[in-house]
């Protein structure tokens, strides 16, 4: 949210959180997304941990150590702390895989005039559209722009998220992608939260560049991804390869500049229609390819062939009231991995929800609900290429996990508009609920 | 959301929050939301409020007295208690006009069963449908059934609602629907909040009536509304009219029932089919028509001619993947007062926030961002009977507002997933957000 407030933009200081070591018991493991620790002898006395076995999670240096039914919880950890699980859901922390969180201003105005009948040129005149979002990024400090990122990041935190990509895109020139991107890498250690960084210099052209894409697409390849890859800002490299945006050819120009620095890419693909960038990607060995609305069927062997996650968008789906569902049939059955994200951006999805966006996956994609919860946790962790960091509970990963309120998985995708009061464990600390 | 942990259920207690006596300054009011209290002299010094101008809303004893432009407060608020608003927008409290809010169970497994592939005979041999929540709202206690809603009050109340109708129709049968009726009022009394009840015996036909609907109706009409009105637990009554529940000739009969006790109507109204019973419910003056996907224009001319209230549910509409829109522009063109609200419900609704709702009415109903507020404000005061004491920041009337970190008040409706630190005055009490 925008804050009212900040002519000065002051950040508050946080409190530091207490330890998540010790013995977490009472705990009912969603399905799917945790990983048992196998016992030393390897004997057949290890219980199965089934919907409504109680389970431990045990914390140590802010590692999981061990996870596993309550009833074979090996000696050594019986004398730990203990923290009482109360019987809640426990999941892997959340995984964000697709945000633009960090921009100036914020497009309500142009959200209502479109409701009020006004036309896309009209907005354009009141100075609406995506060109807003750049000039107020443009002229937002640093500080300014932590500010303003903050309480989104704070209620996307407070859902249990425990890492979140952060993109790029609203600059479009060196100093001000810097800047973007600066803020990203402040905002994790402000929060304590893993952020990936993503440089989408190639978002939109910026309208000093009008008539010369092929200039800017140098630039952003030659000087801007170089420089800023140099200063250790850049964790992967997008694309918004469309029709209204970057071709086919310009896209791989990034990608080849990607490669060069020895960075992953991903791609904003087929979104409104197709153009063949998700299999142009996969031959880049992306990371994901996000939106895929019109994802053609040799774009889904491509995306196969290469390990690529399939990142879905409902957010943006929904705002834009579009019709072409994403063919998940069809990654269903490549078996292609599919997270779900927000895609939080002021334009075209102002959503800070990865919970609604697992009901929307189900409700207008029809994912199961498994598929939305793998979809938030292990393949948005692939999404980012944290798939031995996060987006599952098992031993020898940094503690972050959830404890929710609910007595079945499926709560988590079917209530929709609720935040619920979990118990949060991000980097070895705990998060807990504000007492009523 | 269901607590995992309640064998017992006990309800919690809850502090007192503070009185929201004094001057309340630094607001900023949004537009259509405020009645200015006109001054003495009716003098040409008073100063209009636009957007940007800061104003003052001064509580006494509970009530707001003063509404208006910070630089002409009168001089006998200068010494009261000052509560900084520090330049946030001020709306009415928000209002849920439409809920179910309270029933045992939840429906996440039939959720996440249809979304699998099953059929909805499957479901049903499964133990799904309407019928598992009359099971489990049997079932429950009036402690259980407390303990059960109280955390998804919760979650609207600290969206800013202040006055919200909860419904029976998970009972049934006298004794049960007294029971959710009852937890209704206790709801209100333990959360300092206004609860309007609403009898609607006539949901569903409960499965011991199989085959015989005329019989349940009387049993509606004759027996069980006039003993829960003699017992005070009936503000108004309501029907759900459709080709699956109760006829036209069926509704008529528990209307004519609730003008024989002088009790207000409302309906169910054209949601999968036009049955003309929006048309029926103005001719016996109903508060409202709720759903009306298929609204005729015969309908549409009687609850103007009525003063009928157009409630719509686009959390319903959502979830069933609805396509036909109500006929929004005709509402429009016959300044029908529309509200809208959450229709929360485990079937078909599990939705909790009535911000998430504006925004839907918005993107899926194209509702104007004016409209969508005065709808869960306004004119859902309206709804419920309760036009001159809430949706309305006014002297003379309770102190019910909202105080919100944002800008514009186009904000409340164009961020989605977002909950707001919003503070909070109910019922003249204020409830502020806990510091992160
Ligand atoms: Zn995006
Ligand atoms: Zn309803």
């Amino acid at each position: 949210m925008t804050q009212a407030t900040p002519a000065t933009h002051p950040i508050p200081e946080r409190a530091v959180a207490p330890s998540a070591d010790g013995c977490w018991h009472n705990l009912c493991l969603a399905p799917g997304l945790f990983e048992m620790t196998e016992s030393d002898e390897g004997d057949e006395s290890q219980a199965s941990v089934t919907e409504g076995t109680l389970a431990c999670i045990v914390v140590q240096q802010g590692r999981v150590v061990w996870v596993g039914a309550q009833e074979v919880l090996p000696e050594q950890y019986l004398n730990l702390v203990t923290h009482d699980g109360l019987g809640q859901l426990a999941t892997p922390g959340l995984i964000d895989c697709h945000t633009h969180l960090v921009y100036g201003g914020e497009r309500a105005n142009e959200f209502a005039m479109r409701l009020a009948g006004a036309t896309y040129e009209e907005v354009a005149k009141a100075g609406g559209g995506i060109v807003s979002s750049v000039k107020a990024t443009r002229e937002a400090s640093e500080d300014e722009l932590v500010a303003l990122a903050l309480p989104r990041l704070e209620q996307l935190l407070a859902e249990g998220v425990t890492a979140i990509e952060i993109k790029s895109g609203y600059g479009l020139a060196l100093e001000h992608e810097r800047k973007q991107l600066r803020v990203a890498r402040r905002l994790g250690q402000l929060c304590g939260v893993t952020v990936r960084t993503t440089f989408l210099g190639a978002h939109a052209l910026p309208p000093e560049y009008a008539g010369r894409s092929q200039e800017y697409t140098d630039l952003v390849s030659q000087v801007m991804l170089p420089a800023l890859a140099a200063e250790g800002l850049v964790d992967a490299v997008d694309v918004f390869c469309e029709r209204i945006a970057f071709s086919l050819a310009e896209t791989e120009q990034v990608f080849q500049a990607a490669k060069a620095l020895g960075l992953p890419v991903k791609l904003h693909a087929e979104q409104l229609s197709n153009m063949e960038g998700a299999a142009l990607a996969a031959q880049y060995g992306a990371l994901s390819c996000d939106h895929i609305e019109h994802l053609s069927e040799n774009g889904i062997a491509e995306m196969k062939q290469a390990g690529t996650v399939a990142v879905l968008l409902p957010g943006a789906f929904y705002t834009l009231r579009d019709t072409q569902v994403p063919p998940i049939d069809a990654l269903r059955v490549a078996k292609v991995p599919m997270a779900v994200s927000t895609d939080h951006n002021p334009g075209t999805s102002p959503c800070l929800s990865l919970l609604l966006m697992a009901n929307m996956a189900c409700t207008l994609f029809r994912l199961t609900v498994p598929e939305a919860l793998a979809g938030i946790t292990t393949h948005a962790a692939r999404a980012l290429g944290l798939q031995h960091e996060q987006g599952l509970i098992a031993a020898g990963r940094p503690a972050n996990f959830v404890l929710w309120p609910v007595q079945h998985a499926a709560e988590l995708a079917y209530w929709f508009g609720s935040k619920p009061q979990c118990t949060i464990v991000r980097q070895g600390k705990v998060f807990a609920p504000a007492k009523a």
